[in-house]
């Protein structure tokens, strides 16, 4: 179910000159870019693997003022699943995704097949090393390789000015900016807050694969981190240790959840907190299995 | 000593109004390049590690016409070497390097110090898997490792249209094209044919590093190609092996030669040739040792 945003209502009837217009080959939209790029133009890019929720929306709103032409990837990159990861059953739904893009005024949707991202021969490989291997990387080693060899690809193909991920993923945004700064990229990458459920669920396509009974429990997961925030503003806990702890009976005890991770960790190099000073911003980052399905959720905090 | 080339002679008094220009920052050259992009010229990039030789030149002369801007690096870049490797003592020259350059019409000399390069927290690799493990890579495991990444690197800072490398490191122009199809660099990539002394030693900024003996033995290395072209093409042998031979033997017959290796492949995915094939590219590649000097030299042959 659609929900549209208040602040920005989406337009019940779509402009036929305002259509989206849909590429799938690289050298397509790499010659579109190169076109853009030559006229002045500034791009926008929004990485995403479609099944948009609000939380995509919000990424495309807040890089449409930001640029002249908003482009939007869908791409279920197979080289961020692990074996035995959900690829196969990833959602997929392309032409609702198409309408939302087109409701929030995306200009281009880059829609590219399999065999044109990793033609026969493909051995490329982009890595953060020391970020993509904590938090989600000790679960997913090899996933942040793939979101880093596809991101590289999206912004030679797409050339944007801008792009903007969410903050959801934390680690993959610390990941990026990381990439950015050392291939020296001109791109300039901005973090967009986390959209929540009215429950205070973090919006994801992986909600989707709840049981009832599993999404009425996952609230629970930002609850956590919300006492957490609390715990240590107060200023009682000199240590995340107790907060940790505290985090994790409080969701173990709502229901049948595995806790891949709990980590209280400096938001920009990831390396774990010792201990809290006053005057810093620790992230504070976790990864839970409910049933079969893993959901990542995270607050920044100033300490 | 500089030795002139006959078909384009150096100009004895340098213009001062085509004075080359030294850019240290990476902020600054990248911001050149956006500059002569947004005004639509085009880039040409010729990488070097400096201590110029004809080879070089070659490059840039072949550079010189595709493009409107011609934009010379020269960066002895220390991921590429391997500890106990000559990177402290790897030959530099910048006056003699900038005249060479101001000489052939290079425009833009980008000169960054490693400090610009590989700032602190830098972890980023970009690495064309296969390839890079076999040939030199063998002896030199991260080698192109290095070498990938900082051309990548090179290539988001300068924005080259066209970037030119030379057919001696012939395993490293593959590689590059490798990871130019596989990341959609938007650059062109020439690869420039192999410039030799007059008793065809294939120049390189190691030749230095040869004593007066050593010197005298080196032509042996392209004596062996050629005489192995002569070989293939007179098509008495069919597989690869006793060409090898003949060549190792005629190598080490010629003096204190350790050979690293002799490998006859496909020049454009390196794999090893198993047999001549009628109508077929092959790529003779070697590197030896010759007392602490590693060279390496290649020739290309149509069977």
């Amino acid at each position: 179910m659609l929900k549209t945003s208040k602040t920005r209502p989406f337009p019940t009837i779509p402009n036929p000159t305002d259509r989206v217009r849909v590429v799938r080959k690289i050298d397509g939209m790499a010659g579109i870019a190169r076109e853009l790029k030559r006229s002045g133009k500034r791009i926008g890019l929004v990485p995403t693997m479609g099944f948009l929720h609000e939380g995509h929306l919000s990424l495309m709103k807040c890089a449409r003022p930001k640029c002249d032409i908003l482009i939007v990837s869908i791409y279920v990159n197979p080289t961020q699943f692990s074996p035995g990861e959900d690829l196969s059953g990833y959602p997929r739904d392309f032409e609702r995704d198409e309408a939302l893009c087109e409701r929030v005024g995306v200009d281009i949707i880059f829609y590219p097949p399999d065999t044109e991202m990793y033609p026969d021969g493909f051995q490329t490989e982009v890595s953060v090393k020391e970020l993509s291997r904590n938090l989600c990387g000790k679960s997913r080693p090899t996933h942040f390789d793939g979101v880093t060899t596809v991101v590289a690809k999206l912004f030679n193909i797409v050339l944007p000015d801008i792009a903007v991920f969410g903050r959801k993923d934390a680690q993959q945004a610390a990941i990026i900016r990381r990439m950015v700064l050392d291939m020296n990229f001109p791109v300039e990458i901005i973090v967009s807050p986390i959209v929540r459920e009215p429950d205070g669920l973090a919006m994801s396509s992986r909600n989707k694969y709840l049981s009832t009974e599993e999404r009425r429990a996952a609230p629970v997961l930002h609850e956590s981190l919300r006492m957490a925030k609390s715990a240590i503003e107060s200023g009682k806990y000199a240590f995340p240790g107790p907060v940790i702890e505290m985090m994790k009976d409080r969701i173990i005890g709502s229901g049948p959840f595995e806790i891949d991770y709990i980590e209280i960790v400096n938001p920009d190099d990831l390396s774990t907190v010792e201990k809290f000073e006053s005057g810093g911003e620790v992230l504070i980052a976790l990864a839970v299995k409910i049933g079969g399905t893993r959901l990542i959720d995270n607050i920044e905090i100033g300490t």
